[in-house]
């Protein structure tokens, strides 16, 4: 390893004073948004030691806290991964505070600097879609990137894993006795849409099958399943599974089944993605669904956090596995 | 006005040293929580000026900002409420830092002690229920409850208007030519269910009409709807307008109309409350309903936060309407 690096060097760098420096890493009003900016930047550039900096940007009276930044507006996958934080941390050890950054980069950034000049060890990164995410830029504390991966390999992401609910459903569905099975597919402009399609077609192709029909893509709506399903009817395809790209579809698909009084599961089974509850435990019959855990990616994403709060790098994108939850709506496997 | 209290008051009436009372107020990590309990209990009860306070308890380094603490799991009223407040606040000038309190009161305090320790300047409570919560007891900065009122008529509540909800559902039915409305009551364990019943009923008597059926009460879920309309319908009920207690309950109905080709809105008109658009968008036809506003109750609450921290006092419930959105279900008004 090379030698430590000293604040006298991260000023040197930024072209400031070494109080200067030292007053932009403790986040002091005295210093300008824009000189603060450059000595973070300097910092990040010379790995300047976390620890170090760490006690001096934060007045010791303070306890450890994280921010978690969203865009996702409903709260959908925020709260969830927040609580799975939360209850990672210890809301009596290290509390966690939520900044909405509706989708907006520039609000991103008002609200990071906002959580880096109260002290927060670590970031959070909370994504409303599974698409890679542009990387933060010198960032001078760690960040987790969770439902939503950081483009860069060299950061820490924690993402849900898409190929697998795919298989996940298909293999539910076969097990329970189908064997001609539809794909519908929510929106192609989402990641999570083609790599659920992805699976369901491995894991089918794995059991010698082939989808009787693939329908790639609709929005993520109930009216694509609607649609979808009396399109398939009304064709005369002879089905017995439908593996649907979310719940909307999937509540869709049953109401058409529902109107043309066609038995659920009994001819036909069909399963969703989400594990909503205004969905599933509403619709007609309820609906078997894959839960995404997005509380445990909540929790694994401030276990890597808490590394690397302690030193330890995590690097690369971890997937973590949902959990189909089985209703009325498919039969039970055989 | 009495004469200015001061910290040596605090001191004195906390039964420590005046560098102590100085510290637990700047929230030094070098005294106790017990003992800082207990000099911000004396603050409070001495109506210590929160100028004064406000200027010792935080390091003037850090920029104005407001915790969120919320009970909501799922973020339905806790997102819209955070947008709205940080859209008044402007994320620029004043962050808002959101907590999940889990609906546990001592996870609740344990969130309001860390937001207190770094120095927020005030506090939004946001309730996932709108029946009044217990107030905050010694808190050292204001506090505006939202969503959700507090028992302590001298706090300053920002709620949903209730009974104005159900008001404008009857009249939206009539306007559209209803005159033979069924009433479906949401979960009664809830004020937001009792209090819009009472104003549907308030705004037929108003218009010399009365109900043809009130059911009281089921739960605020899509079966409650359809179980209701099936038994309607069974027993041979002349309707031609429902007023649903939320969106889920009006889901239910119109399924059930649709099941038995009953024209919606032609012979029956339809309306829920909350405006969720994973119901109201996705039910065949799309649900008119009424939209509680939540951003709105958000910015309203944030508004009366900013006048309490300049010095300016609010006390009571204040009432935000909410508004009807109209969509197939319901005709236009005549």
């Amino acid at each position: 390893m090379s030698k430590k690096v000293t604040l006298a060097d991260v000023a040197a760098k930024a072209g400031v004073a070494v109080s200067t420096a030292s007053k932009a890493l403790r986040n002091s009003a005295q210093v300008s948004g824009p000189t603060r900016a450059k000595v973070f930047k300097a910092a990040a550039e010379l790995s300047f030691s976390l620890n170090e900096r760490q006690k001096q940007s934060q007045p010791p009276s303070l306890p450890k806290s994280v921010g978690l930044v969203t865009s996702d507006l409903d709260g959908q996958f925020s709260m969830p991964i927040l609580i799975g934080a939360e209850s990672y941390f210890g809301v009596e050890s290290i509390p966690v505070f939520l900044c909405n950054a509706g989708r907006d980069p520039a609000l991103e950034q008002h609200h990071i600097d906002n959580l880096l000049a109260y002290g927060v060890k670590g970031l959070l990164m909370v994504g409303w879609r599974t698409d890679p995410r542009p990387a933060l830029t010198s960032c001078p504390v760690p960040v987790v990137y969770a439902n939503q991966a950081s483009l860069d390999p060299h950061d820490c992401s924690v993402v849900t894993d898409n190929e697998d609910i795919g298989r996940l459903m298909v293999r539910h569905l076969v097990e329970g006795g189908s064997k001609k099975i539809v794909l519908i597919a929510g929106d192609p402009a989402f990641q999570s849409s083609v790599r659920r399609l992805k699976g369901e077609m491995a894991e089918l192709d794995s059991r010698g099958l082939a989808a009787v029909r693939t329908v790639r893509y609709g929005g993520w709506n109930e009216e694509t399943g609607r649609r979808t399903m009396i399109g398939l009817l009304d064709e005369g395809i002879d089905f017995d599974g439908v593996a649907c790209g979310n719940d909307e579809i999937a509540r869709g698909c049953l109401d058409i089944l529902h109107d043309r009084h066609i038995a659920v599961p009994d001819r036909v089974s069909v399963v969703g993605v989400d594990n909503r509850s205004v969905i599933v435990g509403n619709s007609r019959p309820p609906l078997t669904s894959v839960d995404l855990n997005l509380k445990a990616i909540g929790t694994r994403a401030a276990s890597c956090l808490a590394d690397m709060l302690d030193g330890r790098s995590h690097q690369g994108i971890e997937c973590v596995k949902g959990t189909l939850v089985q209703r009325a709506s498919t039969r039970m496997p055989l």
